[in-house]
């Protein structure tokens, strides 16, 4: 961003938009900030592409309830955010999030969370 | 730690410390970075004190074959890791911790992984 300040972390000023864009469900905006190319490792296996992407975490946006921001940290290229959501199956869900950011998107992500709350809440 | 360099992160430096002792097995080093009155919350819920911690992390340590760090981050107080692990049920297992460091003893802990690979290891 050429607003004159210091930039601490592009990298992380990119992930903090992204997280503010999602978590308060603007997930078009959100889109924004992902790669055509994005490479993303999930619990459930590799996302490639943002059509893909968008398919994965549209309909986790659609069930979020809240977010609060547990920590966040980054340099030029890449950015850790870590959150704890509350979405309409489970309490308390928290997720973490390893994002490279190259030219303003997110080209790759390593996401973790835990999968056992929602097939819970499944198979109840 | 007064070796006369700069400390970027004496939270990172801890968390690190912590990591490379339990990745390379040395669980007891590691449980001296861990403060007596721990509070860490993990995917089945609070553990408090260093005698639950260590009932949650041992086992863990003895199926674990290896891990790859994939991020590390600090500032004086928080420190995130994540990181891939592979252990003898799950080939890859990443994880990512949130730990705040007071006098050199992680004090609390927010621990992200996913259950899942382990409980299908479990029922097959």
């Amino acid at each position: 961003m050429d607003d004159g300040r210091d930039v601490v972390s592009e990298a992380l000023d990119v992930a903090l938009a992204y997280y503010e864009a999602w978590t308060s469900k603007d997930f078009e905006r959100a889109m924004t900030f992902i790669a055509d190319d994005i490479v993303c490792d999930a619990p459930a296996g590799r996302i490639e592409g943002s059509v893909a992407y968008r398919a994965f975490m549209g309909p986790f946006v659609q069930i979020l309830e809240r977010s609060e921001l547990i920590a966040a940290f980054g340099d030029d290229e890449t950015a850790v955010v870590m959150y704890d959501t509350k979405t309409i199956p489970v309490p308390s869900a928290p997720g973490a999030e390893c994002l490279t950011v190259e030219n303003g998107k997110i080209t790759r992500s390593r996401f973790v969370f835990d999968r056992a709350p929602f097939a819970a809440s499944r198979a109840a």
